[in-house]
């Protein structure tokens, strides 16, 4: 099968990232942080050690203010909840994932948080007049996705957080499809709390994310065991614990650790251009093809991650990604969880097919889609 | 190095668990759920037979009502804070875990939850009597460990229950400890909502837990994508989705999923009849020794799981730990994130030291324990 839904999970997993994980459960099966012996140190140490990569590869606020979640979704929950509180005012971008749009939804019906959406455009200074505009005496937040999960768009970070910061608010972004494939740097974009999953451009497994974010003063929304202070009834103050309760996925994290160095190794820029090339290679056959409708911006590097959505004319784009499958391409058809960037984009009846390429992907592969597509369409 | 601390994660993982994970990570890393492809599809498939294989497990009341988490404690948190209200009353085992006084402690600080602690004595009826005498007008809701993970006290749920129910109060488990070790049946045993770790006694990997549940309305602590009615900004009301948000765990389903094929082919019957042998040797040993001062119950398979506390008189059960750890044996010292278990022992100024044996010890193994405690002890 050919694998074109890298925006859901990267479907190529690295041998090290595989190997690290089996190492993790064969040979310091322990957990980290709760007993004093050789083994669980050894856990102790790997799961340091990943906190320091992450650190390391978003520019972050140090390693301690890394915290690991099992997913992009709960490390936006924690921070979201973390910060606002009843009569706060939030910004958030038109492009939002349900993840983000979920959590804030619940805060205004049950204690009255108010949201604003703020409308991106291929013109970033009618993007930055659009955020602006949406600011109140009461904004407190801004959480703000990197790129689009359906239309790849790439959002202009470093001037929204200017203005944000002028603002007196906090600046939060989602990097569920940037981590891995678009440089995100905390300290140069001005970035308060940055989360990500582990999962997808940073090629660890499934049910490992994080949140990182520069000492910010959360509120918890899960409590329990972390190893330490176990007399204090009250979750402990101190990160990372703060933010960690209960077990942590020791080999989730190792994959993690082990998908981050061969990002590294091969470094997100080439990533990005691999991948852009891609991408670029299937928007330019899919815009020869007069029954498709594409979406966005085409991929130049600039505004665009390569995540591509189409639609064939007459079809669901449900109806396309079954065909697609029967061909044995995987893509994903449907809303992406973002109902809020369908509405932007006027597909709310149709959805989108979305196609995620990963570094492992060919212009074979491109090609064999293409091709599919072709037939589908005529 | 021998590991005698399978109460904090079960050192050794069938060979069957690791190959499922590594199989997961190879064959269908796709986002179940989300897409509508072949390999999205197997990863569903293999998430659905997980939760029947809990189910049933459990005697559950429909895989529906398995919602998997990243841990115990976060299957807690939302069974806690899915049903307390501000005004509230809970009542909990003066052998709760950190995971349980937490969450209960964070909402009585912050919307007036109040709770009562029961204590728990070797004689059954004087326990069910202090449980009793807990209840108040505005009791609605029971949490109770299943086993003290300080001292391996099994506590008597069926009788608990029935009192809760009784009364109009739900009843909740923490299974922590008794996953995969004894028997847990929610349906005869009248357990509305049961929270486990998938890393413990069921012998899968760190990173995975499950809230299994008799189709309860709890609201949610996590809102996200659920890959379902992409357009409401409301979390789903429907399970298992309500409960889980964002990409879930799949490698380690599957090897949560493979870790109860183990215990069910080898049978929870002879897993617990194992480690209370080796647990009986371990607690026999110490016995003998006069400077070892041993806690709780003896193992005798009625009121005791396999977990042993002791101390070395005039020493921290932390140096204790320590030495042993010098010695080629993994025990975990310290207070083991229960301060509420110590202060109801009178163990706050050392903690305990706890031996916790598996299925994959040995006598040989509880030999070298004992001679190495006989040094530090002598």
């Amino acid at each position: 099968m050919i694998y074109f839904d890298n925006a859901a999970t990267s479907g190529v997993k690295p041998s090290q990232v595989i190997s690290a994980i089996s190492n993790a459960l064969e040979k310091y099966s322990a957990n980290p942080g709760r007993s004093g012996h050789a083994l669980s140190f050894e856990a102790s140490h790997q799961v340091y050690s990943a906190r320091e990569k992450l650190d390391s590869f978003f520019n972050g606020y140090g390693s301690e203010f890394v915290s690991f979640t099992s997913n992009c979704t709960e490390a936006l929950n924690i921070a979201i909840k973390g910060v606002l509180k009843g009569g706060d005012h939030v910004v958030i971008s038109c492009l939002e994932h349900n993840s983000v749009v979920r959590p804030i939804y619940k805060l205004q019906k049950e204690i009255g948080v108010e949201y604003s959406i703020f409308d991106v455009y291929e013109d970033e200074m009618k993007t930055l007049r659009s955020f602006e505009s949406s600011f109140r005496k009461n904004t407190k937040l801004c959480v703000v996705t990197a790129v689009s999960n359906v239309f790849g768009t790439i959002l202009p970070l470093a001037s929204l957080s200017a203005i944000a910061h002028s603002r007196g608010a906090l600046f939060f972004v989602d990097g569920a499809q940037a981590a891995g494939v678009i440089p995100v740097d905390m300290k140069n974009q001005g970035i308060d709390c940055l989360c990500v999953p582990g999962h997808k451009g940073l090629l660890g497994p499934m049910g490992i994310g994080a949140i990182i974010h520069n000492n910010l003063d959360f509120t918890t929304i899960i409590e329990g065991g972390t190893g330490t202070a176990s007399f204090d009834y009250s979750q402990p103050s101190g990160y990372p614990e703060r933010l960690e309760s209960g077990t942590l996925n020791v080999p989730g994290i190792c994959g993690l650790s082990a998908g981050i160095d061969w990002v590294n190794d091969y470094t997100c820029h080439r990533i990005f251009n691999k991948e852009t090339a891609l991408a670029k290679s299937v928007s330019d056959g899919l815009s020869l093809m007069k029954n498709v409708i594409l979406y966005g911006d085409l991929p130049h590097g600039k505004h665009h991650a390569p995540v591509i959505s189409f639609n064939v004319k007459g079809l669901h784009s449900e109806q396309v990604s079954l065909k697609l499958n029967d061909g044995g391409v995987a893509v994903r058809g449907g809303y992406h969880c973002a109902g809020l960037s369908h509405r932007f984009m006027g597909t709310e009846a149709t959805g989108t097919v979305r196609v995620s390429p990963s570094v492992f992907n060919s212009e074979k592969d491109v090609n064999i889609l293409l091709n599919l597509v072709e037939n589908i369409a005529f």
